[in-house]
């Protein structure tokens, strides 16, 4: 039985226990992130010296409060945290976040196994220790001590680490990918990244995950929350490395396991291992943009034919298909083709290609039923024309919308130049992911493919 | 006995036969290429029916030229070839670029081969055909028909793909990577790989060579000139899967070998294979910018546990080590960490640190003699001063050039953020690779430690 989250994400009264006036502490942070939220809640900072905080009347204890309390968030220090949780059992608290660390990545499991006792038997859910909290876009609520906004959007992220899930929130803020929720897990005392993962499924505004994990407590339960999920799951599992599993004992104090057995595991239960947090997003914003591919057998476009065949590599590499054209398509591109080129897969539009010779042939492959998914590619070579590569793109977006056939995934690649750099932007807004990166878009296509195959076997047509 | 290419890329004149005034003909573009540079030089429009062309005085055929050509760039239709290349050979030529196509790409052997015996046991170099010509930065002249300046630097490329060549570049000008010669070798009728490593291997403007390869002509030669050659030569070789090597066929009517041994090959013969392009000049920037690496021991720094993990499995992944810190090093480092956190390999100086931690941090590792390289990173958790961070690596690497002991390369690392976007630029320009991406980082110090090691073999020393 998985935890009921919606109070935690969307509670209707939060404390800040540890709320300060001192702006360089983690309690005036957190508490003021919440307000910045302008999220519709009753707020209660609490601190015994002060009457009123960042215009907020302050409370003395949890007790003083009259109304009951979905969330608490903890920023004391951590011998006071036991004293804390009592309070906020004893008050019947829905949901606590303990922000403060000090806890089992110091090596201090005795004060961590001291709370696990007063939550033992108790109906509530705990976040942490020693986690930066979470962010809903979803709802507009920043339960967090950090600063970064993310874009509204509906892919989820799930963190062990926090700096690094605010890095995300940046990396994704460039590439115009939303999120839904970011939340750092901490030290994974309660709540869980099954937990985690079994809500997001259920969450209307959340359509992909992305994870960063560097150990799992429970492996079964995580497993099995993957494979019972009905939306692409993105893992990224770091501390692969003796000296990286070493590393990451000391910033989380726990045991990373076998490198190999994750990586069956994650597999095995429907789920996409990447590489980092890089391919994690490249993912991600392919899943959040594209629909998935109903196959493997990917056409490629491109106006260099280096460019197509490192693709073509690429994406074979990956265990993509690029099967020979038929002949009704051949026919089709033949036509739009300067005269010394024939077609081919990957198709060579030659350097000068612009709207027009890149519209067609990616209408051609769209409407042929033996290829599932489009990559179109554009270099630099001197007479390459950004707007009308990413123009003709965009287009076939739009006539997507209109066509039953036409519903399979454009990926974009681009090689050189300032000038892409400035239009590669219209095509991000859009929603079509472009890929700086042979590599990277044929990494991102396996994603849509994997998550076809996903949908398949979840219909039981595998 | 290789080329003597001197002449060809400092020819003292140069004839282009095939100018024309119309501004859509590659024998305007290359001509008007050749006027762009200033390279002081005599130079030879060829063009029976124009009197001037681009106010150059034109000649009706190469026989009209009384003095000797050093350099002939020939952009007629496919068909004349031959008959201009008699001419060539009559007029002693020494160099030719065959910018033309229409030949072996297209499937027309029996053109390639009239040209091949009209050259027969000539003295005479021929580049192409089917080849944009080349861009010699180092010394001003444009002998090439595209658009598109690179920055004077030390990379040497060469490329079998023009447009790839072109979009080559722009990837190095964004990064601040200059280049000393490009090169389109197009269908290597006669100038061939090989006796270009050859030559930029004595080039004292080329610190380290890229190549973007379809195929090899003769493998023994080419990784000979790999085995001999005193710098760092990095290779991607496209067409490694059945259905690229199927679009390299006909790219360049070549066959593309087997994968498995290009790769063994190479990396005998001491070349490093590049998995894209992106890769290429990842590494070309490192090398290019740092010092090699005297060893495999890496240190790395983050302000983000989790960025540091992800490093070094990076790193371990790709062979490098990332060792236990010495004892002298552990209490230097302890010294500057707050109070909680302990010092490890990887480094966690916390999500808030500045230029101080970073600096003491990047001495005490590169004091360090059991570190051979370092690895400085940031990750935005909310509280990063990329300023700082950038700072401090540049005062390092200032340092560097007054401290024998320091002579280690430096790594970058970022994670998210417009903020580090702009100012990374600083680093880029002082010849600091930093990379937004652990793998590719870690790829780039792998390359730097073979490069060591490379060096080691050629003194005789492992």
């Amino acid at each position: 039985m998985k935890k009921n989250l919606d109070t935690f994400f969307k509670p209707k009264s939060i404390a800040v226990v540890g709320a300060s006036k001192m702006s360089t502490k983690i309690g005036h942070a957190a508490l003021k992130n919440i307000l910045i939220s302008e999220y519709e809640c009753k707020l209660y900072p609490i601190n015994p010296k002060e009457k009123q905080i960042l215009g907020v009347k302050c409370y003395a204890k949890l007790s003083d409060i009259t109304g009951s309390i979905d969330l608490v968030l903890i920023s004391v220090p951590a011998m006071i945290v036991p004293q804390i949780m009592n309070e906020c059992v004893q008050k019947k608290v829905k949901n606590v976040i303990i922000i403060s660390s000090g806890f089992s990545e110091i090596g201090n499991y005795e004060l961590e196994n001291e709370i696990r006792k007063i939550v033992d038997g108790v109906k509530i859910n705990v976040l942490g220790p020693n986690t930066m909290g979470y962010k809903n876009a979803s709802d507009g609520l920043d339960a967090s001590f950090v600063f970064g906004n993310p874009r509204k959007g509906n892919v989820a992220v799930i963190s062990q680490s926090g700096a690094l899930g605010i890095g995300m929130i940046y990396l994704a803020n460039n590439e115009f990918v939303g999120l839904s929720k970011i939340i750092g897990v901490g030290n994974k005392l309660d709540i869980d990244d099954d937990d985690l993962i079994t809500y997001f499924s259920r969450d209307p505004e959340t359509k992909v995950m992305g994870l960063y994990i560097e150990a799992v407590k429970d492996g079964r339960e995580f497993m099995n929350s993957i494979k019972d999920c009905n939306k692409p799951v993105l893992v990224v599992k770091a501390g692969i490395s003796e000296a990286g599993a070493r590393a990451a004992a000391s910033h989380t104090g726990s045991m990373a396991g076998s490198d190999d057995i994750y990586s069956a595991a994650i597999k095995q239960a429907g789920g996409i291992r990447c590489r980092d947090i890089v391919e994690l997003f490249d993912m991600a914003r392919a899943l959040a943009g594209q629909p998935p591919a109903q196959g493997n057998r990917i056409g490629i476009i491109s106006n260099g034919g280096g460019l197509g065949i490192m693709l073509t590599d690429a994406c074979v590499v990956n265990g993509l298909k690029i099967p020979k054209l038929s002949k009704k398509t051949y026919n089709k591109i033949d036509r739009i083709l300067p005269d010394l080129v024939k077609p081919n897969n990957p198709v060579d539009l030659v350097a000068d290609a612009g709207f027009y010779r890149y519209e067609a042939c990616t209408r051609a492959l769209l409407e042929d039923p033996g290829i599932d998914g489009v990559i179109v590619a554009s270099v630099h070579g001197g007479y390459a024309r950004p707007s009308e590569f990413t123009g003709a793109i965009l287009k076939m977006v739009r006539e997507r919308k209109l066509h039953e056939e036409f519903k399979k995934p454009i990926l974009a690649t681009w090689v050189g130049g300032k000038e892409f750099e400035d239009i590669v932007l219209d095509l991000k807004t859009a929603g079509v992911p472009i890929y700086p990166s042979t590599w990277r878009t044929a990494r991102a296509m396996l994603s849509l493919y994997l998550e076809g195959e996903r949908i398949k076997r979840e219909k039981g047509l595998d």
